[in-house]
């Protein structure tokens, strides 16, 4: 493989960047990988395992002669995080991130960057349900998709240089503009996280049905909401926040989709639950033939002997 | 293995009871077991991959001389089956089911049953996306909760044998009345079912985003509400109307959390939604605890070289 940046500077070094820099030393893409976290201990973590080539004490640092920034921050913090790197960006580099959200990163941090360097927002849709500098591997981008979200007047060598580098990382790329990122992420991820975690918190809350009936319970059907409800709170927090509207949207006919299923289980209406769930066998079939799952009958299972 | 029931008949011959004769057979704890489906396809496939040691051509030949006899139809077909097995049980023998619901088949069955005749509903927690009788195996039940819901006056020996018969199919058994049962489940498996159902359902109404990009994009979040949404549409119609109060009762619960949500997301009231997603976490954590699922991070990923 050859080098795709000889620099690259990862600043904000949990799941997806610890991910990344296992990854980038698999693919053997970039010459030196520095590291920052606004924590003192996740700095100290990451030495220990030894985690980027180099740790540095702050994020101006960390992009000094960078061909590559990548911004791997929660949504809320990156228009911050480029107002403290920007002076220290090397003429020509380009800066990316790996936010969820596109249209709300593009205006936090677009007007910081410097003339002469690049921006272009990227995010690889890839997670597990653990977060922090220890939960990265460099397989979590295989066959999963990055999607690049270029603004109007980018150099299209760079957005190819981009893509060349996440495709060394394992994944697909795809480009795409970022309203529709946000309306595309919004089904697929924002509107089912959020479901995702009213579902747990009836649970939990409701008093007649205890939490370990909840949890012994699970198998039927519960414990496949649990494990996107578990993700980091303060990274969705600022997905919700800073998806605002694509994610209300979503939710509103969500709803009225809900409405109409509940009244046909108050009327009796069986046709109509029975065409409901015979039509959404189709798109399952689709994500399996894609690659995206796996229909094992032992899947999430495991025995304890 | 000591047998438990010497004769057992097998009605209906989906995923649970084709999973049921593997598991019998892995165990060695009946000495026949027969079995019937109405469809002659079915039957037909039955007896080409030796499911089950006799096919009938009727659920009352089935039946005849069973010790015990497991109702797994639909829970909207229990009442009929009921009906025409009964003049053909013998004396003795304990019937019972594999229904999501429990409240709605005690009142249909338990009519049919003879004096003489123990009858005590059961409910084993375990499933896949496949249905039909090609899609059971042996180790289905293993690790996973068989709910007992036996009647006020049911002879506690013969709730013991039950509970022995689903032990040695590799289930944990538990006893529970079954208007606690339908609530339990409600919240553990209906509403997430049908909640499920609704966002795939949105997901592919939706004509900004194409279907083929809701499947490419589905590992963001998306994917682990389509396996559940995978589930047969005759069983899941059945289970919705006949345990519509506690499923209603949910729904309700967890449309007005999930506007309290909404609204957070559209006040931008950030500390709401990070304490929500804060707590839901502990949830997931017991499950994992419990041995109900796993959190390993390739849960449902694949590599296709």
């Amino acid at each position: 493989m050859t080098v795709v940046y000889d620099r690259v500077a990862l600043i904000g070094l949990g799941l997806i960047a610890s991910s990344m820099y296992w990854a980038i030393k698999r693919a053997g893409i970039a010459g030196h990988v520095s590291g920052f976290a606004r924590s003192g201990e996740t700095r100290r973590t990451a030495r220990e395992i030894g985690l980027c080539d180099e740790i540095c004490e702050s994020a101006a640092e960390a992009v000094h002669g960078a061909d590559l920034v990548v911004l791997c921050v929660p949504v809320g913090a990156m228009g911050n995080v480029a107002a403290e790197i920007a002076p220290a960006l090397k003429p020509g580099a380009c800066v990316s991130d790996v936010g969820s959200v596109k249209k709300a990163v593009f205006e936090a941090v677009a007007p910081h960057i410097p003339d002469g360097v690049h921006f272009i927002p990227a995010h690889p849709l890839a997670g597990t349900e653990h977060s922090g500098p220890r939960s990265g591997f460099a397989t979590l981008f295989d066959e999963r998709f990055c999607l690049i979200v270029p603004a109007e007047r980018t150099v299209p060598e760079e957005v190819a240089r981009l893509s060349a580098f996440w495709q060394s990382l394992g994944a697909h790329t795809e480009e795409m503009d970022a309203d529709h990122h946000d309306l595309v992420l919004a089904v697929t991820s924002h509107a089912p996280h959020l479901i995702a975690y009213t579902m747990v918190g009836v649970a939990d809350d409701l008093r007649r049905v205890t939490d370990s009936e909840v949890i012994k319970y699970s198998a039927a059907g519960f414990r496949d909401f649990t494990r996107i409800a578990a993700s980091d709170p303060v990274m969705w927090r600022d997905v919700f926040l800073n998806n605002k509207d694509a994610t209300l949207e979503i939710l509103g006919r969500f709803t009225e989709e809900l409405f109409a299923l509940q009244r046909a289980i108050r009327t009796g209406d069986g046709a109509l639950l029975h065409d409901y769930f015979t039509r959404t066998r189709a798109i399952r079939r689709g994500i399996i033939e894609a690659g995206q799952d796996t229909d094992a009958p032992d899947f999430g299972r495991m025995r304890r002997d």
